[in-house]
């Protein structure tokens, strides 16, 4: 059972939107077995969508579409579907009323005649129903493949995935059984790595897959198994990781979870019924936003103090300027004085501070550019580290973010 | 002169990773006058890969490949261009000692015989010499197709697209000029300007082509022109969205510019010499992020108060309990009332607030979910407005982000 995914759209070719769309289709498709074997964005041009489709249907037995399937002009899927399949578009009335629904709630305009084609729709298609908007998903079926083509919105796209794509599959196709399982290492380059277990590698079975994914600073191993049985590949995954332990022990800090870190390290603080705040020089927020984002954070996040400006540490955070000027404003002392400071603010039970200098200029600090000093305070302990990142500001917010979680998870999850 | 862009990993078929090479590829290239065929991403496998690079030869003259050059055994793209280019790979005394010093910096550690294994290159390959990794970029021809292969590290591909590919793509093949320039409209949906501007899109000439870009209440218009010169497309392309005031121009909010809009507000209070702050509780954060992520933010970013639990509205920016009981959290008085906290505790000349309620439950507000209050003080006005933004949470901090920044902007660019 393998699937290809075609995004469609000029925009993803020019780089305008980065393509979501497929990453989430892959994630959802291999989560209940299908194979992805290419993803393929092409153009909004009749020709490339035709090529596509026929390469597709001879090599696949699924092909999701997204895109192309809005109103205007440039939005052409529909009719070179109607083409491919040598069908043509009718009328349905129950969709022309959710449009009319539609604009007279939301829109508070007349249905025009552009809206009015949407409700036309290949004669063979079963119509997946698009309740959050005006373009239906369609379900076709030539010779052995199913073409299923999704609207480019994310979030409409990803309602009708959940909703009838994966459904679908699961009633018309006999799956087999993947199981992906990546774990976490730090402090060892990948090729270090590859040399200490280049015996257990090279005795892997034909049907587990291994890869290598470096970035920043960690390496993650992921196994990916394939066979007839949930159960029986999850369970050869765990023993191939185990032997690993005795291999690279010390560099294992666990598996990546479907749950990103912040959303266990916010499980983790309900548990034990403690609150976190931030106190946040050069990640300027963004510590704050990944708990934030996530739903539920009011429950364990009181809030964070900003002080990007060094005058806010004294002002707002109450770090004295004595420490400022004797240690420079990139300190552990510094740190834990704004993390001290935030805790007097907030009540919170847990404070995590950042202060750094990320670069490309050195501000007002003396310390060397990639320079971050954490401190983080919990019930139990107080922990200051400091680290040097490197130049490159984006990568150094990104680093100093995982290290932060990183640290607290350390402190929480024992 | 066309190009694809390959992308070689399972982590992007599984979606583990969203490919964001792609996109930034597709914009250097574009920027340049090449167009886009394809972004086609496949599995690690010596079959997909030798059959995307047929296909790609049969029909572009670029092909531009991420990803597979790491050290180990998943890393399969060195051997297979090899296999198609009836190549072998030879050592690069160069690339070995620039290893070896990456190893005695940074590593250290002992180079072993996979990190050896990246100084050979293929015999006929012009190398990309990769300062920021062990992975060299390669530069091949095959009859009329240029091959360039480049490490899948983002960091490390951007480094050697701008330091490479694009000095050498402008070097080797005569260019066409492409342009695109994307108008921003809001408050209307895409069927309705199709309706209202249908005959100036039919009268659009064959090389200039329109896009419609919904998202979030707002629609973008991309037109794309190819031609033989630059200033000539940009000048036909100005005229013709000239056009378009006569027909949208309420709905008409100027044009997407390559400087995001948090970089444009930045660069307005610069040279007003004013300072911002932010007071957030619904966007948690998140606003404060997206100014101190750029360079150069601490000339004119001062701080945030994340107040996320309320009680902290009262506590650090000093908003009476009677405001909040009388109003609700989440009101345009307590939003007011939090920038001027915010102004109090920071010196801002500027403070942006925020308070909602972005769901999926309500918290202490009484405000419908998806109700969003945003003040904005700056030394010449006060703007407070509510919105109300639907059910779901992730769109809900976007539109919420988006509205912000608009206001802002508008404020500060009259």
């Amino acid at each position: 059972m393998r699937a290809d995914i075609i995004t469609i759209g000029d925009e993803i070719l020019i780089g305008q939107i980065v393509d979501t769309n497929a990453a989430f289709l892959g994630k959802a498709l291999n989560k209940i077995g299908v194979e992805v074997r290419q993803i393929r964005s092409i153009s909004d041009e009749k020709e490339a969508i035709l090529e596509a489709f026929s390469e597709a249907q001879n090599n696949v037995d699924l092909v999701v579409i997204t895109g192309g399937l809005g109103p205007t002009k440039d939005d052409i899927t529909k009719h070179t579907l109607c083409e491919y399949f040598d069908d043509s578009l009718v009328f349905y009335p129950e969709v022309m009323a959710h449009i009319e629904m539609l604009f007279s709630k939301y829109v508070k305009a007349p249905v025009n005649a552009l809206n009015r084609s949407q409700a036309m729709l290949p004669s063979t298609c079963k119509q997946l129903f698009n309740h959050h908007g005006t373009a239906m998903g369609m379900w076709m079926q030539k010779e052995n493949t199913v073409f299923v083509s999704l609207p480019g919105v994310p979030f409409e796209m990803k309602y009708l995935v959940n909703e009838y794509l994966i459904p679908g599959i699961k009633k018309t196709f006999s799956l087999p059984a993947l199981v992906n399982k990546t774990m976490m290492t730090f402090g060892l380059g990948e090729s270090i790595i590859a040399e200490k277990i280049s015996d257990w590698e090279h005795a892997l079975p034909p049907h587990i897959k291994l890869a290598y994914l470096p970035n920043l600073g960690r390496v993650r191993l992921r196994l990916s198994a394939k066979g007839t049985d949930q159960a029986t590949l999850r369970n050869e995954i765990d023993v191939l990781f185990d032997a690993l332990y005795p291999l690279i022990g010390e560099n294992i800090k666990g598996f990546e979870s479907e749950e990103p870190i912040e959303m266990q390290i916010g499980n983790s603080l309900n548990q034990k019924s403690w609150t976190l705040a931030t106190a946040e020089s050069c990640t300027g927020g963004a510590l704050a936003a990944l708990f934030t984002k996530n739903a539920g954070a009011s429950s364990y996040f009181k809030g964070s103090v900003v002080s990007y400006a060094t005058e806010l540490k004294h002002t707002i955070l109450d770090v004295s300027k004595d420490i400022i000027s004797e240690y420079s404003v990139v300190s552990e002392p510094v740190a834990l004085a704004m993390a001290k400071g935030v805790l007097r603010q907030t009540n919170a039970d847990i404070a995590v501070a950042t202060t750094g200098n990320f670069g490309p200029s050195k501000g007002d600090a003396d310390a060397e550019i990639g320079t971050v000093c954490i401190a983080i305070i919990t019930p139990e302990q107080e922990v200051t580290e400091t680290f040097c990142f490197g130049k490159h500001r984006e990568r150094n917010l990104q680093k100093t973010l995982n290290k932060a979680l990183e640290l607290l998870h350390g402190m929480l999850v024992h």
